[in-house]
């Protein structure tokens, strides 16, 4: 796997990052502009919670663990001064959005917000040791889980009591993030919910008939025949499967790495686009028609979860299946969607594998998925004994 | 264009209305089942209030207008005594979604429910009398006077200040809504309405330098360099246009219909997919990638309008490039969108004209645009002399 090891890695240093470096900084009001055409070009200055968070992760992440670079630590602390001046309402919830000066444009209703700039915070503090960043993102860390029960406060549309379902984006991204904070939170904590989050993806959201994983289901885990419950989110099973690898190679736990393999395979037969190759973005597991008009498309952060997946899983174990998996992903993932003439990844391809849209960053796409993608590909190749097994 | 009237006509007879007679009716709950697959089996149970006040207007206008046929009279009846039982919460606004039994499922968030409801209210009024129904469409209709400043109320998201817009779909579907309520509002309220409404659309979100009419403005009619204020529906203008040239003839405003169609024969050429045909769902006016992942496909109700508006441009004026138009909009939108094996027509295509999903009704697609539209072409059609110029 040396090649790919020298592949991922020279993507990442020399056509992904200098990308963000070089475009995505507001010099003059601060923080990332995020909404970059092809060319690096800024086609909107609107500043969203989300990729404003996980710049700084990737940044100081890179610093951590790639490379001591200044620019980038120092890029971390950009994103960080703004948003720690002007991100948060009154009682300390992170708005969605801000325009490009700092003022408010969309009100706290997206928890995901918080989590990624506590993700943000907290692993700069990790290269900076500044207290404030620490602070913050312990306060955020305890809100976030206040607010677990019902995260959309009085922006929640759901009329109460008739459909309970629970969903499984916010038990993964707190499992993530507690990772991510375990520096702050210390390893009590982290456990604690480690326990709970792989009962409740292993088991509740788990679907043992179809072998995959449901993004809702009744409170009792129970599957539920609507829209929300019939729908698979293959790219979602397949990023939840690595966090899972890690757990289980952190707790040395063999039987629960197997699953995760099983499944993460079984979700990428299951989503894969036989006619025109790559991972579909949903399906309705009953094969009735989903509500997502975008079902067919081909997204970057999908393929590339599911290259970090078969990565970690040949690495953790040496499966033969999962190699297989990844070299067909890579072939169809860097001839799509890398774009080796103004560096970065397309987002969005149509069925087909073309650019649906040429952006390489907008209001969902950031600095973000393709370089911790690309950095955790190579480390899970580097690393060429199996951890476990 | 005799042709026509036997064709769309009969399409409306036989291909459209006995699908719904035959596929949507609830007899065990009430209401209507709207998300049905290409044959007509019921794939979802909730319902959803906008397509329930359609289902119930369809019908009602369909008595009214084409055929008395006690048949429909009674299915409107049927999903106005479920509506009216179940669809409204304490203060009398209505909810998004109920389930199949009729408990709420999604809280009124949304004032177009309100309006679909109302619009359904009123021509079941038309054709029954009853009080009942006249009654709730006019405390509905004041109720969405009132909630216009804030139609979303508390789930609104935007924080206040930052970027004041105003959308065209608000007094775009006032203006209609109006005049289908002219019976039990009378007159007066109608034309004050239609006075500010025709202000707005044609000079304050119409945008000269392009010709075309936006979805957003700032208040002052500006343009905003935004995803809101940049994003253009070609459709949407379209549908627009017919309903202003309904006003114009009402009038019996030559200058305000040359401009309509001016307006629309330019979103038209706009709105084209130079590719493979069809009328694109959106467009950035700057050319910026837009927002919206389903920007390619081609919706139909786009292309419904589109024939709709050319119809009645071509009845009112006799113009040549409209009835050239409307060929080249039948050509493709026949071919494409009817299914004469199951009845009813597709609702999603994607950019090649191929469907996207084979549903023939959903969350957003019920009983109103097809059989609605296949009325008021054949309607215009068959008028032989332009009603002005």
């Amino acid at each position: 796997m040396e090649e790919f090891v020298k592949k991922y890695k020279s993507e990442l240093l020399e056509n992904v990052l200098p990308f963000w470096e070089k475009y995505s900084i507001d010099k003059e009001f601060g923080g990332y502009f995020t909404c970059l055409e092809r060319d690096g070009s800024v086609f909107d200055t609107d500043k969203f919670m989300w990729l404003q968070g996980r710049q700084i992760w990737t940044m100081s992440t890179m610093y951590d663990k790639v490379q001591a670079k200044e620019e980038w630590k120092s890029i971390g602390e950009h994103g960080a001064r703004f948003i720690l001046d002007l991100g948060r309402d009154a009682n300390g919830h992170w708005y969605f959005a801000l325009d490009r000066t700092g003022k408010p444009l969309v009100q706290p209703y997206n928890i995901f917000s918080d989590c990624f700039a506590t993700m943000g915070l907290a692993s700069l503090y990790k290269i900076t040791n500044k207290d404030e960043y620490a602070q913050v993102a312990v306060d955020t860390f305890n809100r976030i889980l206040e607010r677990q029960g019902n995260p959309k406060g009085k922006y929640n549309k759901a009329y109460p009591g008739t459909r309970n379902l629970k969903g499984f984006s916010l038990p993964m991204i707190l499992s993530n993030l507690s990772l991510e904070l375990e520096h702050i939170v210390g390893t009590q904590t982290v456990e604690k919910l480690i326990d709970e989050i792989i009962h409740e993806v292993m088991e509740v959201f788990y679907q043992p008939e179809s072998g995959l994983i449901m993004e809702s289901v009744h409170l009792d885990g129970s599957f539920s025949d609507t829209f929300e419950g019939r729908l698979v989110n293959p790219g979602h099973i397949i990023e939840a499967m690595w966090f899972m690898m890690d757990l289980a190679n952190r707790r040395g736990d063999a039987k629960l790495m197997d699953k995760c393999i099983q499944i993460a395979i079984r979700a990428l037969e299951y989503g894969w686009d036989q006619e025109f190759g790559g991972i579909l973005y949903f399906k309705d597991i009953l094969n009735r028609p989903p509500q997502q008009l975008e079902w067919d498309q081909k997204l970057w952060w999908v393929h590339l979860e599911a290259l970090v997946c078969m990565a970690k899983g040949y690495a953790y174990t040496g499966n033969e299946q999962c190699k297989a998996w990844f070299e067909k992903l890579d072939a169809y993932t860097f001839s799509k969607f890398s774009d080796p003439v103004y560096g970065e990844w397309y987002g969005y391809l149509n069925r087909q594998g073309q650019p649906l849209l040429t952006l390489k960053g907008g209001k969902w796409k950031g600095c973000f998925h393709v370089p911790r993608a690309l950095y955790k590909i190579y480390e899970a190749l580097e690393s060429k004994v199996p951890a476990i097994i």
